[in-house]
């Protein structure tokens, strides 16, 4: 038997029926015509929403960065509970504005912006996060020519990393932002082009699941955002601090308490340098706002013993989850939490291998689980299923009909 | 610098243009619009389809796994040029016979076989390659309730697997199939329901670059291939050997000769067992026939130093090139060959590290690899996007465009 990672607290059952945002897997089902089908509770995403807000100082604002999940009923919930939206492409702004967020609390970030993805930006009136010179240099001249005047903040690739991160992206040669020795003259360029400087955006790392690393972090953060505008000679409107909160997905992982990284950043902004003081601040948060408000649910289409091994079936698989199989930025496969959704809390069986319908050994969804004991007809639940599924996926990969998908609340 | 695989010998240039199909890069994208996009030349299938005729026995079929790219217009190719197509999936079914196949000619694999789509497999007369006991049972009671006689297959998961695998299919506890020591029974048991025997398919591993092995596992699948219709007392219409010709996608791999393949398949059926003197015998083979035809081509939007490294950003990625990034069944990311298409065969200047337009430390397309001076417009050509690229990678990730494809020849 292998250990498979926690079950969000969220979710209770009953009458052995998993229960979504208050439903019952299967009517769910029902509702939405078949399976495989996300559920996201929405619910689950405003409580998580007050978590951040009554953790943080007030000065903080929370963006949601939409990569995370771009399901279009969910970000037009979302619009009405953060304050910014963060995307990374021109599709993404398109979805952003569709939702009814307003461009001026929309960012831009991402190493390959296009010309026409500027432009449509510019033109919008979103905020670019400047990857580069050349990306500078090409948006004051789409600007020039479009005749807006562009509102660019850099993005810095900050001299430290945030430990311990499910991703690093700071503290060494990287492709996302410019090198902190350079960032300040990149801000006196685009000023001095004309430009409305909007701040710094400062991302050292996503996933962590380490409160005392995330607030070591957000300080250098705060430090060099100051050292930086010192060296423009100019208050940034807004620094975003980066994101960083992560979830528990594995065995053996902790949930994340907010609550010390709140009053840490609290002193931070109290003892803030003098440029900052009117800044704003910002954390850009997408996995720890919908990651767990999600469920897939999958039913069981076989179940068949080989070599005294027993295989489950689904009717779902990596196509619709490529994380949970272990393909998509692990190196080795660990077990998200999975359950029986129609049995759960039922006492566990001799383990099962939970596979997808995909033919292919990379479909795997549990390895060897403890799950009650399992027919065809069953529904199988993945957690943690609201961040970097449905549109994370290779969904068109063998054929497979697209998953549905279900906002709740 | 890190080393990359060996760009395909079909590949040459014209005044430093990357030829494909005989048209220069730059041209094909004119062409198609825009970037990225994937160009795939049918000619190289074609020149495959020659070399596995050439080399194989005449009593051996050749089939195209269609997974492996099921692009339209190449499907449609394709239809002409093999002898069956082998699909995954009720969607694949669909474009198999849209694609022109004979349903006769179409098997379907897969563990995870939902009710509709055994229904529609059955109604349309394709062979159904039975994963288990179970979905035997299912198959024969769908086919006495629309009247049909079904055309069944029993797939075997072989008590041995193909050594040195990209991909193991066999040799130990496997969803696909079912253990050997129950084949026969199951074919039994079709054949008393009344369907139409359609005989064996045993796939041990793909992604196989030694022969050696290959032909070891060909020759104890027709062995066992034998020693279960001898259990069974019937003669199988059709043995599908599986498949596993690899493709050199890495630094240090060699190009699979398949010619000693061929020779000893041919002396392996002319001493086969009585049982199978009728049968037919199937490859099946996805990867081979027309990965090295596909080319992914994107243009490079930056190119920046960060810390000393250069990186090289261009429009395309990881949401259509997800195996080229290392994040599709690899542990150890490893690098594709990549080469500047515009500049071609140049000398190559200080190594660079070509990264996607995604904002995600993921989405690296060469790590450090040596390609000529590459500046902001260049075009960089991703080789063996022929197979398991446009159709197997995250599309919608990040919002971006569906990569353009075009077909040649």
């Amino acid at each position: 038997m292998k250990p498979m990672g926690p079950i969000p607290a969220w979710f209770a059952s009953e009458e052995g029926m998993l229960l979504i945002g208050g439903c019952g897997a299967a009517s769910l089902i029902d509702e939405a015509g078949d399976t495989p089908l996300f559920v996201y509770d929405m619910g689950i995403v405003e409580a998580q929403v007050r978590r951040f807000r009554d953790a943080m100082p007030k000065a903080v604002d929370l963006h949601y960065a939409i990569k995370a999940n771009p399901y279009a009923p969910l970000l037009t919930r979302m619009a009405g509970q953060v304050d910014g939206f963060d995307i990374a492409s021109g599709g993404e702004l398109a979805m952003a504005l569709e939702a009814g967020m307003a461009p001026d609390r929309i960012s831009f970030a991402g190493p390959g912006k296009r010309d026409d993805e500027l432009e449509a930006a510019i033109f919008a009136g979103v905020t670019l996060n400047l990857e580069s010179e050349g990306e500078g240099r090409r948006a004051l001249a789409i600007a020039d020519r479009i005749g807006k005047t562009p509102r660019l903040a850099v993005r810095v690739n900050p001299d430290f990393d945030l430990k311990g991160s499910g991703m690093r992206m700071g503290g060494g040669a990287k492709p996302f932002g410019v090198d902190a020795d350079r960032a300040a003259a990149l801000a006196r360029a685009v000023i001095a082009g004309g430009a409305d400087w909007r701040g710094w955006h400062i991302f050292a790392g996503s996933q962590n699941l380490d409160a005392m690393a995330i607030i070591e972090t957000q300080a250098a953060t705060m430090a060099l955002a100051a050292r930086l505008s010192d060296e423009v000679g100019a208050s940034p409107p807004l620094v975003n601090l980066g994101g960083g909160f992560g979830l528990a997905y594995f065995p053996g992982d902790e949930p994340l308490d907010i609550r010390p990284i709140g009053v840490a950043l609290g002193t931070a902004l109290e003892e803030r340098a003098d440029i900052l003081r009117d800044s704003r601040f910002a954390l850009e948060l997408g996995r720890w706002l919908v990651g767990e408000a999600g469920v897939y649910l999958t039913r069981v289409i076989d179940v068949k013993i080989s070599q005294g091994e027993t295989f489950v079936v689904v009717d779902g698989g990596l196509h619709h989850q490529l994380a949970a199989s272990g393909n998509f930025g692990t190196v080795v496969r660990r077990n998200y939490p999975i359950a029986v959704a129609n049995r759960f809390g039922a006492l566990p069986a001799d383990p099962v291998t939970v596979v997808g319908c995909l033919c292919t050994p990379l479909d795997r969804l549990g390895d060897r689980v403890a799950l009650p004991q399992v027919q065809e007809g069953d529904l199988v639940a993945v957690f943690l299923a609201g961040a970097y599924g449905a549109s994370a996926s290779p969904a068109a990969f063998l054929g497979h009909p697209s998953p549905r998908q279900l906002l709740l609340g």
